[in-house]
C-alpha cells in the first residue's frame, strides 16, 4: 500500500523591513504554483512567512509592533493564496504573527495554519516554545524578543486529518524539543511540518554557530525517527537585515534519512513524494509505542520544568 | 574551567556460548588495564558484558536461563575487576544480567553498575525499555526474549555523583527513546553511560536493517545535543553465535558531535577526553530548561503509552 503525499519545502530567502507584504504574497505565489507544477499536494512556508523577522529589534511602540500581524486570516493581502491554493489544488502551510481578540482581550501568538487543496483552514498552531528573552538585551548583536511579542501557544500540539493523513505542525525552536514530536507521535501523527527562522549566530552561545545546520538536522531528524512520521522542515535563508539565516530546509522520512532539501539561501522548492505507509515500519516495530513505552518512568518531565540538582 | 573525565569506550567482540565467565573477564580486565595505560578515568563496557547475549534463545529450563545470570555483585569471577579498577585507580560501566531476592521472591533485571576509581559500586541502573517480546515467536531468523527474561527496571534513571560529575546510565534499547535522556537531564547529567547488543538484523522490520548504524548514531546524538552531555555508547560487534552484532561504540559531545569511535567489530578501546564543562554552553542557553521547557503542553507523554488515533 502506498498514500503518497507529494510535498514541496517552500524556503524563502531573505524579508527585509522595506518589503511590502504584497511583494512577500508574490514570492509565495510563485512557489505555490512552481509546487503545482511538479504534481505538489502540499507546499511549506516557513514562520513568519509574510514579514521580515521582527523580534530581532526592540521596538518601544505597540502600534509599530504591531503592524508585522494579521488581524485577519485570509486578510485583504494573503486571500490570493487561498484562492490559489483552491485554483491549484495545492495546499499550503503558513506561518504568520496572529493578532486576535480572546478572551476579552488583544492577544499575540506565532502561529501557523495549515490550508487544504480547497483553499480552507483545516489547522491551526500557535507556536509553544517561544525562544529568546523578554526584555531589551542591548548587548546582543540582535536581538530575539518572542518571549516579549508573543504568548506561549494555547491550543496544544494538535494534529489533524488532512491530505490522506494525519498531520501535525510545530513552529521553529519547538523542532529542539523532543516532547514536541512525542505529543504529536502520540497521536498517531504521520507527517509534522515546521517553519523557521534561524539564525547562523546565536548571541548567548557563538561558540556553535559553525554546528547550526548540524543542530537543525540532528533534531529533525531524531523527531522523525523516533515517531515514525515525516519532517518537513523549511526555513528562511541569506542575509535578512544585516543577519544571516541558516536556511537549511529538509524534507526528512521517517527513517530519519533526508531524501529532499534546498541548496541555496535564496527562494527555492524542494521536492519529495512522500509515503505516508512508511510510517508503519517504525510505529509497528521498535517504536511501538504500546508496547515499548514506559510512562510510569517518565514523570519528571511534566512534574519538573528547570533541572534540579538534588545529588 | 574544565573538568575532563577521560573515557575509555571498551568495545567487545563476540562472546559465544561456550566461552566461561574467566575467559570474558580476562578481555574485560585487558581492556581496563590499556584504558589505565592511556590515563582514562572511567572504562565503559557493554550490556550484558559477561556472556553472549543469550536472549536470542528460547530456553524451557529456568536453571539453563539462570545459567546466565550473576547472583553477586562482585562475586568469585568478577572480584578481579573490582580490584584492578582500585589498584590501577579507573572506574568503569559494566552491564550484567542481575538475579536477586527482593520483595520475597527471586528477581531478574538487565543491569548496570558505576564503579569508582576505588572499587566501589557507586551507582545502579535496571533497564527501563526492555524491547523484544516475551513470547517464543519461531518466525524469527534469531529470538529477542529480553520482556521474557527480565523485569522492567525499578530504579527510574538515577544519576550519581561521581568522577567529579552526574552520571547517569542506559542500556541498550533505552537509547532509542528520547525519555530515558530528559529524565535524567532534568537531574542536569552530564554523562550518560549505555552499553548494548544491537543486531544488524531486526526480524521484524528488516527493511531498515542498512540503517542501523546511522539510527544507532542518530539517537545517542540527539539525546547528547537536547540535554547538554556526553553520552558514551558502546556496543558489542561482530558475529556472536551467527548474528552480526553493530558494535559501533561511539563517544558523543554535549554538541552532538561524535568524538570517539570504535573503527573494528572486535575488542576495541577508543578514547577521549571529556570536559564536563562543554555541557555548559547548551545547559545554560538554548537548552536552560527552566526558562524554556513547556511542561504543562506535555502531559501526554506520561498519560497514555500507545498512540491514540482520534481525528
Amino acid at each position: 500500500m502506498t498514500r503518497i503525499v507529494t510535498v514541496g519545502a517552500a524556503q524563502l530567502g531573505p524579508i527585509q523591513r522595506a518589503h511590502s507584504r504584497k511583494e512577500v504574497v508574490a514570492r509565495l505565489l510563485s512557489l505555490l504554483e512552481q509546487g503545482a507544477r511538479h504534481g505538489c499536494d502540499l507546499v511549506v512556508f516557513p514562520e513568519l512567512a509574510l514579514t521580515t523577522f521582527f523580534p530581532r529589534w526592540f521596538f518601544e511602540s505597540q502600534a509599530e509592533i504591531d503592524t508585522f500581524y494579521e488581524a485577519q486570516m485570509p486578510g485583504p493581502e494573503t486571500q490570493v493564496l487561498f484562492d490559489t491554493a483552491r485554483k491549484l489544488k495545492v495546499g499550503f502551510y503558513l506561518g504568520y504573527a496572529e493578532l486576535t481578540q480572546e478572551d476579552g482581550r488583544t492577544r499575540r501568538f506565532n502561529t501557523s495554519i495549515l490550508v487544504d487543496q480547497t483553499g480552507v483552514i483545516v489547522g491551526k498552531y500557535r507556536k509553544v516554545h517561544l525562544p529568546g528573552h523578554a526584555e531589551h538585551e542591548p548587548w546582543r548583536q540582535f536581538q530575539h524578543l518572542e518571549k516579549r511579542y508573543f504568548e506561549t501557544g494555547n491550543l496544544g500540539f494538535p494534529v489533524f486529518r488532512a491530505f490522506g493523513g494525519i498531520i501535525g505542525m510545530a513552529v521553529c525552536n519547538d523542532r529542539r524539543w523532543p516532547e514536541t514530536y512525542r505529543v504529536m507521535g502520540l497521536q498517531g501523527v504521520e507527517m509534522i511540518l515546521i517553519g523557521y527562522n534561524t539564525p547562523v549566530h546565536n548571541p548567548p552561545a557563538p561558540e556553535h554557530d559553525n554546528l547550526s545546520h548540524f543542530h537543525n538536522e540532528l533534531v529533525m531528524q531524531s523527531g522523525a525517527y523516533q515517531n515514525g512520521t515525516w519532517v518537513i522542515g523549511v526555513g528562511k535563508g541569506g542575509r535578512e537585515e544585516g543577519v544571516d539565516q541558516i536556511g537549511n530546509s529538509i524534507i526528512v522520512a521517517p527513517s530519519g534519512e533526508i531524501v529532499g532539501a534546498c541548496s541555496t539561501l535564496g527562494d527555492e522548492l524542494a521536492i519529495a513524494r512522500c509515503d505516508l505507509d512508511l510510517t508503519l515500519s517504525y510505529k509497528n516495530s521498535v517504536f511501538n509505542f504500546a508496547k515499548h513505552r514506559e510512562p510510569h518512568a517518565y514523570g519528571m518531565i511534566v512534574e519538573r520544568k528547570g533541572a534540579i540538582i538534588s545529588v
